[in-house]
């Protein structure tokens, strides 16, 4: 079963759901004039982790994952749960320095630990989950025509790094570094969500892909998106790596996956006022589709990015 | 590693905690006048769900173990998430049992999924997380001498029913049924959880056994407790059972884990006001230590209870 149709299938049977429909970054209940917003997110071993991720980087973005989605919701967070499944010849090392990854990452981002559950399991798992609260909630819904689409920092670099990886590909450190980075130290964008919640539109986090949210993004809002591939900030070494493998960087922009960097739409007004670096990628259109459009024309976008549940998560990067 | 030397390396690592420290059934954070209350517990095929498990007994079951910890913490559940860590050849059938059981408890209980999140593992994982609030926090340390120690329903079916699963007992269905019901399908306390954050002093659910929770309870409170055996409310069939395997039957009351039931201590003057079924079990006393007291005089209690970690969870049932 893809993971849609698992997706599907459960939600025939979940009638009740919160204040907000199942569809967004995280659920979401009114609590007085505020959103309080929560959201679970798994990480297992198997197929999350390369061998080269130390165990205090898997333990922090295992907080990051979950954290990212308070970002894209625009909620603050309040706090974060894990439950891990231990199997029983995992090095006490090893699980030290996840302990020590999930710490380092509940002071960057300044979070308590709630609640925290360990059991058995054949393969290392770590669930965790988190809580924020906002006064304006940040949805997938929220994008209209005439609005700017912006995307936080740059794009690619975790692709490009899981390629390096996967394909022993020779580069220089000074390639490396960067790439390796953001492949296996994404930071969410906790600030950026915080401001946004202020003045976007909509917001959604790049955990799958930028063509992919942005295909979930018009569906949800009930709109089409032109992108100008130019625009798309390509990270430090992507285009290195495409050289090296004959791929098109930009395609590597729109299908790298866990960037966790914010995808939001926002009144052309509001641009001036955002502190923090971002991109203007394109525009929010009526109808449908999504676009590239440069000086020769514009085509369908196509829809790259991870797919779940097909063993390692990210082997099928060109759907 | 045992399960109490994982938690102590992660407690050494996760300086940052909630309003309230870990160690309870859930963790807690103040907001505004009230409470926000969160917990997570996962539950694992392989150590965790018995062959006679249908799969809606499961689903619901992976609902039921996070509710009741809000109904000990005296909190009203308002919303539950879940993880699936989902086999590649599970069957479709049963992981629609599964979000049918899911969707009859979340119905049962009155309560919104919030977060949904699925992923290839290889043994079926369902890590649920739940929600809730509460004007007033029941917490295991709250006890004070002179209260009186009570638990809601009945003790032992748990085990009992899983001893005639292990065992093969032949027995007749009368005395299977109830133990099965209570084996398969146990339900959280909420209402009475509710009605206890308004008097109670302290509450924990028993998860682990009556014995092992009532140590925790002293523990963490710096009490004793005295519990009068003959008072403890044998469920329905754990005598018969007990008589089969030249078992006690108190000591099956004592050691039955994922009872859900509420252990829980009250002033004398307020038992009268409960509006459910409860028994008196025994009382808070000064110092320290467990002590089961009858007219033969007093000994201490056995740390009975249900250990993780070990393989089956339910293996180790008399430490």
């Amino acid at each position: 079963m893809m993971e849609s149709e698992i997706i599907e299938l459960f939600i025939r049977h979940l009638k009740r759901q919160g204040d907000l429909p199942l569809g967004d970054d995280a659920g979401a209940l009114r609590l007085g004039d505020r959103w309080l917003v929560a959201t679970n997110d798994m990480l297992v071993r198997k197929t999350d982790v390369p061998d080269i991720m130390t165990p205090e980087q898997v333990g922090f973005k295992a907080v990051t994952m979950n954290v990212s989605d308070m970002a894209s919701m625009g909620a603050e967070p309040l706090g974060f749960l894990f439950s891990l499944g231990i199997p029983g010849d995992l090095d006490s090392d090893y699980l030290e320095g996840i302990a020590r990854g999930i710490g380092e990452a509940l002071d960057f981002y300044g979070l308590p630990v709630l609640s925290a559950d360990t059991n058995e399991a054949d393969d290392l798992i770590i669930d965790g989950a988190a809580l924020g609260i906002t006064e304006r909630l940040l949805t997938r819904s929220g994008a209209k025509p005439g609005e700017l689409v912006c995307v936080t920092g740059d794009l690619g670099r975790a692709l490009a790094g899981y390629l390096v990886w996967k394909n022993g590909l020779e580069v220089s450190d000074a390639v490396r570094k960067p790439l390796y980075e953001k492949f296996l130290e994404p930071r969410a964008r906790v600030r950026e969500g915080s401001e946004l919640s202020k003045v976007a539109s909509s917001a959604i986090d790049i955990s799958d892909g930028l063509a992919k949210e942005l295909y979930l993004l018009a569906e949800m809002s009930q709109v089409g998106i032109e992108v100008r591939p130019e625009s798309l900030p390509l990270g430090k070494g992507v285009e290195e790596v495409a050289e090296l493998l004959g791929l098109d960087p930009f395609e590597i922009a729109l299908a790298s996956g866990e960037e966790f960097e914010l995808v939001f739409t926002v009144a052309p007004e509001f641009v001036e006022s955002l502190n923090f670096d971002f991109s203007v990628i394109g525009r929010v259109t009526r109808g449908k589709g999504i676009y590239l459009v440069d000086d020769s024309g514009k085509r369908v976008m196509p829809k790259l990015g991870w797919e779940h549940l097909t063993g390692f998560q990210m082997k099928i990067l060109y759907s």
